[in-house]
Formats: C-alpha cells, sequence, structure tokens
C-alpha cells in the first residue's frame, strides 16, 4: 500500500512520520514522486498541480490535506471516479472555533477600537453591549460552523446559521437558500463565513449582503479569498455600512504588498492560519478511511464534486 | 426605605431607574445627598469619598458597585459593623469572562504577534500550539475566576487555579498557598490574574513570580493595577522572559500619558473596560439583598473585612 505526499509547505516529513506511526506498513513518499505512479493507491493533497493526479491510474481516494477542495475541484483533469475526502479531523476543527471565537469577541468587544484608542493615547470606555442583544450569523454549517456556533453559544449570543439545504440545531435558529439568506442578514450583527468555495458562493460576501446587514456590523471570512468582494468591503468600511472586518484569506496570497488591507484600521488580518490541519491528529482521520476502504467500507467525508463540497 | 448612590461615572440615573422598577417604594438619592443622612438605610457605591460613609448613622448595608472593594477598603473611617456586599451579578462575570477569553485566545493565537507582523507587511504562519498543551493558571477562584475557567475549558486548554484556602473543582488542578503557587507557575503559559487586592495581594505580579512561569509565558492582568508591578512587568517583556501581556488595570488611572504601556509592542492594553456592572441586571441583585436584610435574613456576598474579599 502506497501513498503519495504533496503538501505546499515543509511539513511532508510530519506527514510521512505521523502516517508511519499511525499505519504500520503504510508506504508514504513525498512529492515529486520518481517511480512508477501505478504503485500508488491513495494521495494526500494540497494544491498539487494541475493535472498531477490523472497521471497516478491506480488512485482509490484522494484526501484533501484541508478542509475546502476548492484546489482540487479548479483541476480540469482530477480523475473521474476517484472519490475525493475532504478534511475533517478534530485539530482543524479545535483551531477554526478558536479562531472564530476571538474574531467574534474581538468584535463584539471592541479590540481593535481599543487598540486605535490606544494608538492616539485616548482612555475611554466604549458601552458594553450584552452578548444576548447580538446575533452571530454563520454562514456555513458544515463541520467547522456547527462546533464554531456550539462554542460561541457559551457566551450566550443569539446565534443564527445559513445553509443551503435546511438544516436543524437546537438554540440555532437555521436560515437557508436565497429567501433565508435575508432573513439572516436582517438580524446579524456579526456575519461569519466558513463556506465551502463553490461557483454558487464566490463573491457571496458582496455589497448586496453587506447592505443587508445591519448598520455597524462586522465580518469575519475564515472561508476562502474568493468569497469576498475585497473592493466591496472596503466600499462598505468607508461607509460605515460595515464597522470592521477580520479577514484570515484573501484573493491573492500572499497578499500583495500594495494591498489596502494591510494597514487598513478597520480590518485585524492574518495570513491565512485560522486553522491548520494537524499531522498529528489528522493521520487518524486518513488512516481510519485507508482502512474502510480497504475493508470495502465506505468512505466518510466524500466529496459531491457536483455540489463542490 | 432610602438608598444613597454614588457612582464615578454618569450611571447615577441609570441605577435609580433600574431600582425604581425592580423595588417600587424604593427612595433613592444620588450623591451628594442634600437631606437628613439619618434617613438613608443603604448605600450604593463606587469610590465614596474618605470618611463619606461615616456620616450615614442608620446604614444598614454597603453595596460595592464593583467586584472589588478595595475602594471601600482603603477607607479608615469606615463606619464598622456595617456588611460590605461585594457585586455578584450576571451582567459583569459574562463580561469578564468575555474578556479573558479574548484576551486568552488572543495569546494562544498569536494575536499581537500577527498585528506587529502586518505592520511590516509579513506574511507569514507562526506555528500554532494545541490548546491542550497550554496551561491556563487562573488567580483567584472566586465568581469570576470560576466563571472564566468554565468558558476556557470548552476549548480543551489544561486548566489551573489558585487560590488562598484550598478549593476544589471538577477539570482543574487547583492550588493554593504560597507553596501551591509555586506549582501553580511551573506549569503556566498564560497566568490570568483575577484576585482581589488585599495587602497579601499587592504587588503579587511581579519578578518572582514572572521567574516561575516557563520562558515565554503571557500575563493577563483583569485584577486591580495594584496587583502588579509595573516595571518588573516591562523588564519581564525586554529579556523575553514573558512573551506579552494584557492589561485592563494600572497603578494610576487613566494610565498616565507618557506611560510605556500606551506604546509597548508587546502590549495589548484597554481603559479599565474588561467588566462593568451593569444596572440592568445589578439592580436585581441589590433589591434581592434588600429585601434579605428587611425579613431579617442572612445578607448574600458579605465581605469579610479582615481578609479584605
Amino acid at each position: 500500500m502506497a501513498l503519495l505526499i504533496k503538501t505546499d509547505i515543509d511539513r511532508g516529513n510530519a506527514w510521512a512520520e505521523a502516517l508511519a506511526s499511525a499505519y504500520p506498513g503504510l508506504k508514504t513518499h513525498t512529492w515529486p514522486f520518481k517511480g512508477d505512479p501505478a504503485e500508488i493507491d491513495y494521495a494526500l493533497v494540497w494544491k498539487p498541480p494541475e493535472g498531477e493526479l490523472k497521471g497516478y491510474p491506480n488512485l482509490k481516494a484522494i484526501f484533501s490535506i484541508g478542509a475546502g477542495i476548492d484546489h482540487l475541484a479548479s483541476d480540469p483533469d482530477l480523475p473521474a471516479g476517484v472519490p475525493v475526502v475532504r478534511m475533517v479531523e478534530p485539530g482543524l476543527t479545535a483551531g477554526m472555533s478558536e479562531y472564530v471565537t476571538l474574531a467574534v469577541l474581538g468584535h463584539h468587544r471592541f479590540a481593535q477600537d481599543y487598540a486605535l484608542q490606544r494608538q492616539a493615547r485616548i482612555w475611554e470606555e466604549i458601552p458594553q453591549v450584552a452578548a444576548a442583544a447580538r446575533q452571530i450569523g454563520v454562514m456555513g454549517l458544515g463541520v467547522l460552523g456547527r462546533d464554531a456556533l456550539a462554542k460561541l453559544a457559551l457566551f450566550g449570543f443569539k446565534l443564527a446559521g445559513w445553509s443551503r439545504t435546511p438544516k436543524s440545531l437546537p438554540g440555532i435558529n437555521c436560515y437557508h437558500g436565497e429567501e433565508g439568506l435575508r432573513d439572516l442578514l436582517a438580524e446579524t450583527d456579526i456575519l461569519v463565513c466558513l463556506l465551502p468555495l463553490t461557483p454558487e458562493t464566490e463573491g457571496i460576501l458582496c455589497r448586496a449582503v453587506f447592505d443587508q446587514l445591519p448598520k455597524g456590523a462586522a465580518v469575519v471570512n475564515v472561508g476562502r479569498g474568493g468569497h469576498l468582494v475585497e473592493q466591496d468591503l472596503l466600499d462598505a468600511l468607508e461607509s460605515g455600512r460595515l464597522s470592521g472586518a477580520t479577514l484570515d484569506v484573501f484573493r491573492e496570497e500572499p497578499l500583495p504588498e500594495d494591498h489596502p488591507f494591510w494597514e487598513h484600521p478597520k480590518v485585524f488580518m492574518t495570513p491565512h492560519v485560522a486553522s491548520m490541519t494537524l499531522p498529528e491528529s489528522a493521520c487518524q482521520a486518513v488512516v481510519a478511511n485507508i482502512h474502510r476502504q480497504e475493508a470495502g467500507e465506505p468512505l466518510r467525508h466524500v466529496v459531491d464534486m457536483a455540489r463542490g463540497y
């Protein structure tokens, strides 16, 4: 049994070690692979070069290293019929909920405003708002969205969620579809995007959406850069329609040096680090799926490539 | 029945209104009071002038508007025998736990480091640390400390607490006393001070304590400015012993304009706003205690003035 690893950062060895200890006997190769492509049974990848995967004729599954699989869906030569598996692992989920909670509490408690006051040496209280008076609206109710909502619930926020298809979650006002989006936005003070990037969600964080939020709302984008129309956000911050934004993902990464987000006073930004798949915990999810495949059982977290997640 | 209100900020009217609707028939007066001091049954105060309270001969209780009562204990003429009640109300507790969670997640996820990288337009990942690999140590296990720990528990941190007397809390490594402090510090990555300010805790956040923390630990002070030896913190940040600090309280408030904390790159600071007593929710706690007193039942949350909290 052989698995090919292609990461974009220097974690190939960490993965190889983690997998070796979780599945003794599994041969791992880090990309680029010089051997016979027919020997490779599984691929574990992040942003493989376009057309790369079709060169392996015996692939049984393609594991995405990230939760999103847009980096695979964009490959026109992705081998048809080979299941693509999204990453669902506790380390990734936990990291994302930490980041979302940090971002939401930051907006809720005016962290960025206090940072600006501090620069001007202004000692002034900004009146506190009770959590129960704020609605947090999470777009995307997959594993990550649901876990973030569970963490936020503890603080007493009003919680709402939005997804493509109807969902029902205890304690969460769940909306779906186009009409549901209007209802979500009308009452949401802090909007969190945890959607998968698909043709339907590309550019969803745009002026039309910002204009439906209550004046002074904040936006947190931890989905993909492609979800956000960056100029629309800049305009909404400029006009005061939005009070601030936390951004972890961008249209172009690394963010170009002359991009206005670098020093925008109403933006808190990080370099696509909201959550990282940790090989140490994630290898268990991969290995469990390989065992399922080899036992003829159905894989878990297989992507429906037609809908894009 | 009459109650005198003395706040340091312009909230006297909000209190009067909240109390009037929670206790019809209670006469409220805002300080300064021009009538007969003998008419006043209760005082609800924040930082009253020294000696002020001894002028009311018929006080049945003194309610502190804040959780801490150091602003009363420092009055040498505080009328003996009149019970002093600390503020315990859900709004104050919730606000503090929000702030502590924000501060802890900020240190855990390198918010300040990313802000500095951003200023230099550096796009670079700082390797994430699993919450389970970090110990959060909370000094002070009263209502506020316990609630903050309960919120932090959800994220999977290792949790520890320290108090003067032995306590036992599920899921928390509880330490107490001088020897317990050593044990707490040795393993604590993010130290949170939620202690009452007493002669014993004055200056407790000092070099001797910082030196016992693991190198690179962070400190969050949401107790009182008097807990922190400010120069020792500056030295520990300078030497790299500590990686950062979140400070909401200071020796002198407002913070003097030339104070180094205003622009220290490793400090996140706010102007004593971590939590505020909200008259709307807090009036219930005050009114419930007045009813107890009038019914001859024991008051709740009475301070032991000998120990100072």
